[in-house]
C-alpha cells in the first residue's frame, strides 16, 4: 500500500514551493530549549502582544448571543461598514462599503485577488525580497510571477520604473507591498499613484499588500486606496490589530470586480469565521484603538533601539524600516553565507534570526531579517549574545 | 477612472463560476419576508442546530487561556490526536494521527487535496449533480473537471464501472460524496473499495468527501479511510458538529503527501482559526456526541416524515435518502422545469426550495434539492402549502 501510495501523483506546482527556512530555524530553536537553552525568537513574524481585551470580550459576548451560522461570503454588513469608516477616520479616504470584501485572514484576500485577475500564463511582478507566499499564490493559479531584484537604491520596494522595464504582454498584475515584509520599508503616496496609472494605463491592477499598514513609526502611513477606486488593497486583523490566530482579513476591491470576488469566494470558502467578525467589530473602538497605538509606540521604540545596536554589531541597515516589525540587515560585512551565519547564531549565541532565503532570490546570501517582535530587554539581551559571538570568532 | 477599471481584465475561470442558484432564492425568500410574507426555509444547506453548549464552553474558558497565536499549518497535535481517536472510536478505524491536517473548513481540505495532486489539464472524475464548489476548485487549480452524468440506476452515485468508462489518460482523481450533497446516498464500502483500488491502479487518487459523516439515519456510516491509506478523505466540522460558522474540516492524506498539504497549507492558508480549534476539542466529548446523536435521531424522523410526503404530492424520491439532510426530488410528473417551478413555489406557496441547476448539468430541469433543516412542524406546513399550490395550478 505505501508503495503504492508514493507513487501518487504529485503536482508540479510543489516542485516550485519551498519550505519556509523560518520554519527550520523554529524547529532547531525548539530542540534547543527542550535541551535547557534559552533563545530569543527574532524570526517569527507574529507580535508578541496578546488580542487587545475588548476584542476578547466582545468575542465573549457574540458566543453568547449569536449564532454561529455561516454569513454572507462578503462579511457582515456592519464589519464591512467598520472597516470603511476605519478608512475615512483613520486615512481621510472615502470608501464604499460594498467594495470591502472580509476574507479569511488576508491570505484568502490575495487568492481572490489573484483568482479573479490571473489566467494561467499571466505574469505578476513582485520585488525581491518579498513575502514568499505572495508568489506562490501566483504559481497556484497557473500564473507566472516575475520578481523584480530589489535593493537600497529603491529602498527595497518595487517602483514604476523598475515595473515598466520588467513590462511583458503578460503581466497583468503589479504587486507592492507597503509596509514591506522582509524590509519595513513604504512605497511613497506618489509612486503609488505613478504605479497604479501605469497599470491602469496598461489593462493590468495594481495591488497593494496593507497587511502592516498602521504599523509605522514615526509618520502614519497613507493608503493605495488614494490612488484610484481600481486598485486591489490588502489588509489583514492580523498585525496592527494583533489577531493572527483569528484569520481575518480584507480585501478592498474595484467595484467592477466585486460581484466575481464574491463568487469565488462562495466557491472557495463560502464565508470568513463568523466569530472572528463578531469580535472584530470591537476592533476599531477608541478603547481598543488607545491600546493597539501604545503598543505601536512600544514597537517605535524596539526599531529606535535594533537599528544603531545592529549597525553596531556591523550589520547594514541600508534602508531604516519605517514600519511592520521587520530589520532586513545587510550582514555581507559578517559573513558570505546568511543561511549559515543564521543557524550558528542561533546555535552559538541563542538567538533566532530568518535568512534571506525565504523571501527570494536577490542576494538572500548577504541578508537575514529580524523581526523586532520581544521587548527592548530581549532585544539587549540578542544584541550582547551576537556581539559576544562575533568576538569569539 | 470607472470607465477604466470596468475594462480590467477578469480571468476566464470566472465564466466557468455561476453564482448559486440558492442564494437568488434566499434573496428572493428575504424579500417576500420584507413584505411580511412567511417563508419555510428548505433551500439552506445548514443544520438549524446552535453548535452545541460544551464546544461554546470550550470556546470561552479558550478565549481566556489561550494567546490567540497562529498554530502550526497542520492544527494543533491535540486535535489531530483526538480526530484520529474519534475514527477509531466510531468508525474501528486506525489513523495516524500524522496523517490529519485541520484545515479552514472542508473547503480548504478540498483545495489543499486538489494543489497537490492536479497539474494544468488533469482530470479529475465527478458525479453529476454534486456539490457545485467541487468542480470550481479544480477549474480554479487549472485542472479539468470531468462531470459523470448519474441517476436511480446507481443510487445518483459514481461507481467503478462509471468511472472506468469515463477514465482518459488525463484523469489523476476521481472524486465522490458519501453522503452526498445533493442526493443524501452512500457509496456502499465494497464500491468505495472498488474505486479505491482502480485508482491505485492507474497512479490515480480517490478522494471521498466524507462532510455529512455521522449525519445518517438508520445506518452508521463507514468511512472511506478503510478503502487504504492512499485515498485522501474530507470532513469537517460544520455538518455532524453544527459549527458552521467555525469554519474548520480536516483532511486525512496519504503519508506520502502530508509533507507537501502542510508545505501548501502554510502558504495558503497559515493555520486554521485558533479558537475554533481549541472549541473543536470539545467536539468529541461524551456529553457533546449525546447532543448530536439526539439531533441526528430528530433529522432522521424529519426524513422519515418527509420522503413519503413528498411522494404523496407526485414527487418521485427514486433513491430514498440515507443521510446528510436533503431530498433530491424528481419534479418531472410536476412541471418540465425545476426552476421556474421553485421560483413559483416559492412566491405562490411561500416555500424555499432549490432547482437542480446548482448541482450540474444532468438533468437538472426535473431535480429540486429540499433540505430538511427545519422541524417536522414546518414540513408539514411546507406540504400542506405545495399540496394547496399544486391543487390551484
Amino acid at each position: 500500500m505505501n508503495d503504492r501510495a508514493a507513487r501518487l501523483h504529485l503536482a508540479s506546482r510543489m516542485d516550485s514551493i519551498a519550505a519556509f527556512e523560518v520554519m527550520e530555524i523554529q524547529t532547531l530553536a525548539r530542540e534547543l530549549e527542550a535541551q535547557g537553552r534559552d533563545v530569543v525568537h527574532l524570526e517569527i513574524g507574529e507580535p508578541d502582544f496578546r488580542t487587545p481585551a475588548p476584542i476578547v470580550e466582545a468575542a465573549h459576548r457574540a458566543l453568547d448571543s449569536q449564532p454561529m451560522n455561516y454569513t454572507s461570503a462578503l462579511g457582515i454588513p456592519a464589519l464591512r461598514e467598520a472597516i470603511a469608516r476605519f478608512y475615512a477616520v483613520r486615512c481621510g479616504v472615502n470608501v464604499d462599503p460594498a467594495r470591502i470584501v472580509v476574507t479569511a485572514g488576508s491570505s484568502a484576500a490575495l487568492l481572490l485577488a489573484f483568482g479573479v485577475l490571473l489566467d494561467a500564463g499571466d505574469e505578476v511582478l513582485l520585488a525581491d525580497p518579498s513575502y514568499p507566499c505572495n508568489r506562490h499564490f501566483v504559481h497556484a493559479l497557473g500564473g507566472v510571477p516575475r520578481l523584480v531584484p530589489v535593493g537600497p537604491r529603491t529602498r527595497y520596494q518595487l517602483t514604476a520604473d523598475l515595473a515598466r522595464d520588467a513590462w511583458t504582454a503578460r503581466t497583468r498584475v503589479a504587486m507592492v507591498a507597503s509596509p514591506s515584509n522582509p524590509t519595513g520599508t513604504m512605497v511613497p503616496p506618489e509612486e503609488m499613484a505613478t504605479l497604479a496609472q501605469l497599470a491602469r494605463e496598461r489593462g493590468a491592477a495594481l495591488i497593494a499588500d496593507e497587511i502592516y499598514h498602521g504599523l509605522t513609526y514615526g509618520l502614519d502611513a497613507r493608503t493605495a486606496a488614494e490612488a484610484g477606486e481600481d486598485v486591489f488593497v490588502i489588509n489583514s486583523f492580523s498585525k496592527y490589530f494583533q489577531m493572527t490566530g483569528w484569520r481575518l482579513g480584507w480585501l478592498l476591491a474595484p467595484a467592477s470586480h466585486v460581484r466575481e470576488v464574491e463568487k469565488l469566494a462562495q466557491n472557495l470558502y463560502i464565508s470568513p469565521a463568523t466569530l472572528s467578525q463578531h469580535a472584530a467589530l470591537a476592533a476599531f473602538r477608541p478603547e481598543t484603538i488607545a491600546i493597539l497605538e501604545e503598543r505601536r509606540r512600544e514597537l517605535g521604540a524596539r526599531r529606535d533601539f535594533l537599528v544603531p545596536a545592529l549597525q553596531s554589531l556591523g550589520f547594514g541597515v541600508p534602508a531604516v524600516p519605517e514600519g511592520a516589525f521587520y530589520v532586513y540587515a545587510d550582514c555581507s560585512g559578517l559573513t558570505d553565507d546568511s543561511f549559515a551565519f543564521a543557524r550558528e547564531v542561533l546555535v552559538k549565541a541563542g538567538v533566532a534570526i530568518t535568512p534571506g532565503r525565504d523571501f527570494g532570490f536577490a542576494a538572500p546570501e548577504r541578508h537575514v531579517r529580524i523581526a523586532y517582535t520581544q521587548p527592548v530587554a530581549r532585544l539587549e539581551e540578542a544584541i550582547e549574545r551576537v556581539r559576544d559571538f562575533l568576538a569569539a570568532r
